[in-house]
């Protein structure tokens, strides 16, 4: 049985922003494959507005044609009520997603921004979107901007895990907290995660925006954390070219993420004869080369040594 | 006064292997740049055979024409001891170094591919360096390849030790750790780093091959270690791609580094305000984007908001 449980971002938070559209039938190709190689649980598709994120339009085409494995987690983003109903409506067609995600930020100008709402009307949305999904999918929350806003700057822990509270009142147990610009320190991040362990199980879906994305995961770990969210080569996370102005943000790096825990002795779960191929995968999916270092490097070979 | 002593290598271990050669102005310009911001040590050339490494040809023409800060140590790689010759000959003439490294592997096989000598063979070298120096250098040792040799696997931590005090007995105290080729996880960084802490003052060298740097470098300075080395932009480390078939290695990145540690509360003495624009020197340099992080997104505005 795995130590730590991974969720790969690729498929949809790494393809997020990415101004040409990934056929269908490789999105499906990347999901499956994901699973294959033994992530718990997979990103798959949002149910977002199309017009607004054109590149998830074939939602639910992609998970019509989704091969599953049985124990997997198939996550899809619901950023308010009607996504919930369409997820709803394609788990009725025999073809849903076992888990949904609901977002909210950690700052009202972030909410604001990102969300297009006021903290207030998001919270009672993601009430709404418990509600009508009445206990038919695994729920997880997501708290972003958790360790430092963009526009607002220092963010109290407290607030933070007050949301979370929110959530597990709401029945939510799993919450993703999101360090959205790459803000987080390695002494606060454990000062956190200590205290949401007591009480939920957080999930660290930081961002590398900074170089720091490893750093703080093993911080997370250290504070007793064991689900972590990366996506191959670092795709996706914040647009901050576009949308902050501040340069390029990014994912934490699957293949490295990988390659780091099980160097120190945890197990991911994931066949690490196949993570290196997998990366290439997504490399020549998108036609570039990605921030993995291993890609280049290899695995740690005294990993693969057991010593 | 500075907590961390950070040791800036992007004028030598970063430019060795640049096929292009860079015109000594520039290199004089770097440097000069390197100490005005605050590194208290800088890595300024190598006494290299300008038939091996002729990136170097030019040291003692860029020494004599190096401004200095009273304070900086300026620091060249001796490789043998024509090479200390060499540097004892620019001290006579007025613009030598202050600071000289010796280098040995602590494999017999890496020592003998790198060096080109048995690893007793260089030892006695270095012995006759020590010798030739006659106290007019401080001298900085190096033990490379010491988490793990991309030849012989699994590396002693005895072994290591035994290599440290070996430098500590000839009157060298400081001592480069080098994770030559990122095989190092923080579990054994803070295993060796604390025994190394009782009888000499390591310094972290340790390479980001696999993306761990920061996190290794986490796990020194929790250890005790307040010396550390990297280079801007991560240029430099090992040649992986040319010498050993594992594809992409480099340095830690500098302003990455630096701003992680302020962001912990530590202070490197580097001055904040001219990081990035260094960076971006380092790029023009060598017309290319690097690596550093923090380069495209910004320092932490957290960190200098002192929170």
């Amino acid at each position: 049985m795995s130590q730590l449980t991974l969720c790969e971002c690729f498929a949809r938070d790494g393809l997020q922003h990415e101004p040409a559209f990934i056929p269908t039938a490789t999105k499906r190709a990347l999901v499956e494959r994901f699973a294959a190689i033994g992530f718990p649980r997979v990103e798959a598709t949002s149910y977002s507005n199309p017009k607004l994120v054109p590149q998830f339009a074939d939602a639910s085409e992609l998970l019509q044609s989704l091969q599953r494995k049985p124990d997997t987690r198939y996550k899809a983003t619901c950023a308010n009520p009607k996504a919930v109903q369409r997820a709803l409506a394609d788990l009725d067609a025999g073809f849903g997603v076992n888990e949904i995600s609901l977002l909210v930020s950690a700052t009202e100008s972030h909410t604001q921004k990102n969300l297009r709402r006021t903290r207030a009307g998001q919270w009672a949305n993601i009430e709404a979107m418990v509600r009508a999904a009445d206990g038919r999918f695994r729920l997880v929350g997501t708290v972003s901007v958790a360790f430092g806003c963009p526009f607002e700057g220092k963010v109290d822990p407290g607030a933070v895990a007050a949301d979370v509270e929110k959530f597990v009142k709401l029945g939510v147990e799993h919450v993703a907290i999101g360090d959205t610009t790459g803000m987080a320190t390695p002494g606060k991040v454990k000062e956190l995660m200590k205290r949401l362990t007591a009480t939920a199980t957080p999930i660290a879906h930081f961002h590398d925006s900074r170089g720091t994305g490893l750093v703080n995961y093993v911080a997370a770990l250290e504070a007793g954390v064991r689900y972590f969210d990366a996506s191959f080569g670092g795709v996706g996370g914040h647009p901050a070219k576009v949308k902050y102005g501040g340069g390029y943000t990014g994912n934490v790096c699957t293949e490295d993420l990988v390659g780091l825990f099980e160097s120190m002795g945890f197990d991911t779960g994931i066949d690490l004869d196949q993570l290196l191929a997998t990366a290439e995968f997504c490399e020549q999916t998108l036609g570039r080369e990605l921030h993995g270092r291993v890609t280049r490097s290899g695995l740690n070979p005294l990993q693969r040594a057991g010593t």
